[in-house]
């Protein structure tokens, strides 16, 4: 069942992009090579941050462009990962003196894009750090050597370092703060439908009723288990507490609760997995610090949801509460 | 393929509400009976504004309570109207001085509780008048009595009612104003994929793959034609050749063009539709004011988008721009 109305097979993001920057007319589309950067960041802003990947993840990343998140995004066609000419532009365009920090989802074809990129850019004098987003604890395994997957933490990484950078930090302070928040957040997302393949129209995967995959990725990437569909509150425990084994850091920390749509699950259901895990962590006599919840990192139009949880090291609340003006970032009060 | 999360077939959003007031702790959650408001409304208000109706359609109502929009919303069931206590609580828990306007969609269970509610309303002594939406013309005919269904335009018409609220007009006004908006405004829907029914947790209706309901209602009530799948541009153009003929102001009028989707469709979708709708009625030489594009008016998981126009009249539109505190509505600038 075609359920997509994107053109044409393989077609990029370009038409899109041109109805986002109508309705976001501050945001700069740049179309050869393909990116969209703003350039009315905070005069105290020394290192530009930029992220990006391939597209079908919308909001994530072009509508987390804007002051306090990011400089710029490079959208690569949908699941791609953008040419590193896109993304050596891009930071070229938005370079400050301190340098450009790259937000990079632990993705082979984003890790070789963005190397390159930053290869050139250091080679024209600019100074560029990697963060490397790896939150999936479905693809944590010592068997393999890629690590896991970058999902959902990729924005809160991108929230906590886009204020960050608008205190000043520097490029070494950034990256290092970067790499202490991913390597502190993770994530797993299950599925009870998978996405629309953008390239012929049926669903990516089939999922008997009443089956529930635990584990999947965000470009529909099958999970190594297909579970019966437990009850909502015993679903949403088992997967904090595979996010909280895999956690590293101290358990009596406060956490951030990022509850996040994949594309086709409504916000009365993501209201409902909030209100079900912020239970679960009270139960486990955790402190949540702050919550979120919405569809911010999608697979094209998968049914399902992705829990991520941070453990707060001091100091990053602030930042994480910090003002922005991202199109797609949902503030809890205004 | 059941894809809903909902955990037991007729359960109300309850859960739900709980976790969103997690995220949005200023709006305050009644439970018995069930609605939400907020007390942080401008003091110059001097009218209340009330909506409500079905679960289901999220972000709307809920997502609209707050600053320079709804002072409270009343959710019922999924697609059930709410009990007329809820309405009548509701109302009087953020009435001022110069009374409570109800903002109604023209659905009779809806037109039903809201009336009796603003009967023991001004039975109390408390003013009250409706401002019914019917915007959706796939339901415009001449030989039904129940008239247009009310749809999408339901947040512009909210949106600019706040506002003026804001601004201290009264009773009589804001009725006047948000009839001339509700009647300045036509939508139409269309789909690819039918929701998931919470009861069955199949989905609603089957479509041929390369069919589309052109027409649908934001509940799943199926169009009058099912069309083949034309390309989106000639689709859009269709869309927007119903609505103009609909809209019966003056054709040199700028226009407001809301995007919205149904559940399932991706931004990436959403905004190629915005381009291809502005394009299209910049080829007919409208002048568009303004845009806004997202999932505002869900009809659960459906695959599909309606598209929205108001004819704008003197001082609207500065009415759009209005700042609101609204969780769900997106700003274009920040």
């Amino acid at each position: 069942m075609p359920a997509l109305f994107l053109l044409e097979p393989g077609q990029g993001p370009e038409v899109s992009l041109q109805g986002f920057v109508r309705r976001h007319p501050w945001v700069r589309l740049t179309t050869d090579p393909l990116f969209v950067h703003h350039d009315r960041g905070a005069p105290t802003r020394r290192v530009a941050l930029v992220s990006g990947g391939g597209s079908g993840h919308e909001p994530m990343h072009v509508g987390f462009v804007g002051m306090g998140m990011l400089d710029a995004a490079v959208p690569g066609k949908v699941f791609a990962s953008p040419h590193n000419r896109q993304v050596y532009e891009a930071s070229k365009a938005v370079a400050r003196d301190g340098g450009v920090l790259h937000i990079v989802k632990n993705y082979t074809g984003d890790k070789i894009n963005f190397g390159i990129a930053a290869e050139r850019l250091a080679a024209d004098g600019i100074d560029v750090e990697r963060v490397l987003v790896d939150d999936d604890v479905a693809t944590e395994s010592d068997e393999t050597a890629t690590g896991r997957r970058g999902t959902a933490a990729t924005i809160v990484v991108e929230k906590i370092l886009g204020a960050a950078a608008d205190r000043g930090d520097t490029l070494t302070s950034l990256a290092a703060l970067g790499r202490e928040v991913a390597g502190h957040s993770r994530s797993i997302a299950v599925a009870t439908e998978a996405l629309t393949s953008p390239n012929t129209g049926a669903r990516a995967f089939e999922l008997e009723p009443d089956q529930l995959e635990y584990g999947v990725g965000i470009h529909g990437e099958r999970a190594a288990t297909a579970i019966t569909r437990p009850p909502l509150a015993e679903l949403v425990d088992r997967m904090l507490t595979d996010i909280l084994t895999s956690l590293p850091g101290d358990d009596r920390k406060p956490l951030l609760l990022l509850i996040n749509g994949l594309g086709a699950t409504t916000e009365l259901e993501l209201c409902t997995v909030l209100e079900l895990a912020a239970r679960a962590l009270g139960d486990r006599g955790r402190d949540i610090a702050a919550v979120q919840v919405g569809t911010f990192v999608a697979a094209l139009d998968m049914s399902g949801f992705s829990i991520t949880l941070t453990q707060l090291a001091d100091g990053w609340i602030d930042l994480w509460h910090a003002p922005t003006g991202a199109p797609a970032w949902k503030e809890a009060t205004r």
